[in-house]
């Protein structure tokens, strides 16, 4: 029987640390990561363009075979995985119930703080999310854009990247949060930072690891004779996207096939 | 007879700041203004992508009866505006060529410094647009990736935007440059701080500014009897449009209107 593929797309390279993850607990699994690099990014992009792209980036990866859709960008998951659930038959998995249920089963206080893009923290899907499942949670969330070009510069340990962390996650601290939600694919790159930072009182989620949980509950990786492999598209700019997933994944990537996209307009 | 408009376009919002400077010399003209917001940035974005995009915001503006194109967006004007001059009958104007004959105006000794994004940057278009016109220059250059979203931040004076304007300019400082050229729409936002760190000895070369003078040259505003309309068009979220026109034109602006993509992929 043919194996079919586990398929992960992300608004571009952030998604590869999601990929790692799973890569790390399904060795034998084949997996299609898609980075829509040419789109990126769909943190300040309205809801009805994040759920077209997302719509057309889930269609693709299930006509490469993909039997499982991982959704690894915040945004998207924020605001079409419902949508994107109803639409196809496969399971579609996102980033905010597992990094829900982690940050609620690691939080004491149910004082939980939750940063990402701004298209994420507009959606309050995190908020809404733990709202449903413990009422007495206070909840505290803020966009930090200058997060996703710092990681993109590389400047993990840089003077800038401390002073920004301050500035954003100060008020945080301030609020007595015991966790804080990593809810954007890039910021675990900068988590040694954030974590010197905060300090080892405060609980970080990072998706990337909860939803890797989450995948290995509903699909147990069974031993194979061969490793699996994996295949990554990007709708543009694959030489970029080999930087930072070097950056990543510590490894360069191979291969790496570009989608290119067709388009038109119309006036609404 | 109708009026018929000056189009401009760029990736997003950043190129208000060009279209201040052309509406303060065109009181009388009507003006149409496309930002791509919805595929914004083009920076990290292939030369064949930024091509393609530029050509349908071009045909767009046509479509709304432009009488001439004005490229605001420096990696469309880098990547782009040859292509698009062979393409269209009306007049293209881009910010490269007005922004390379102003340095070259204000410097005395051939030391030039361009910033810009990654995509203008890598094209060297500044470059050899120096270089073609003056042998003996010598030009240096860098990209700042972080520089468009501290902008968009409003941390116009801020530690964070100090100290990355330092981390990025100090190697032109220590090469000894007389003129800088602002190689990206974003940029002017931020002049302030990086005239205070730069000093008054290093000139400031604003391309809206240049593109505007250009502008005046090739078509002399005519008085009319009624002062010029302007009329925005976004691809995407004309809320964050509408925030960041703030910060640059120091006024709420409107009517804006979207203009919806519809899209299709293939694999290259």
């Amino acid at each position: 029987m043919e194996k079919k593929p586990i398929g992960i797309f992300d608004s571009g390279v952030g998604g590869l640390t999601v990929y790692r993850e799973i890569r790390k607990k399904f060795p034998y699994e084949d997996i299609i990561y898609f980075g829509d690099t040419a789109r990126v990014p769909y943190g300040p992009k309205s809801p009805q363009t994040v759920i077209q792209y997302s719509l057309q980036n889930a269609r693709f990866l299930l006509q490469q075979g993909a039997k499982i859709i991982v959704v690894a960008c915040n945004t998207s998951s924020a605001v079409a995985l419902e949508f994107l659930k109803r639409h196809f038959l496969v399971p579609v998995i996102g980033v905010i119930e597992p990094g829900t249920n982690a940050a609620i089963e690691k939080s004491l206080t149910g004082k939980i703080g939750i940063i990402g893009t701004e298209g994420t923290i507009r959606s309050n899907a995190y908020m809404e999310a733990i709202a449903e499942k413990i009422d007495s949670a206070e909840v505290f969330s803020s966009a930090c854009p200058l997060f996703v070009p710092l990681a993109e510069e590389g400047w993990l340990d840089h003077p800038v990247t401390k002073m920004t962390i301050r500035k954003y996650l100060q008020p945080f601290i301030s609020k007595n949060i015991d966790t804080l939600i990593l809810g954007c694919t890039h910021y675990p790159i900068l988590k040694p930072a954030i974590r010197k930072f905060l300090g080892k009182e405060i609980k970080l989620v990072d998706s990337a690891i909860a939803i890797s949980n989450e995948l290995k509950e509903i699909l147990p990786d069974k031993e194979t004779e061969s490793l699996g492999k994996s295949q990554f598209f990007v709708s543009d700019n694959e030489e970029k996207f080999q930087k930072i997933a070097s950056l990543i994944l510590k490894h360069p990537i191979e291969p790496i096939k570009t989608v290119k996209l067709g388009e038109s307009w119309y006036i609404e």
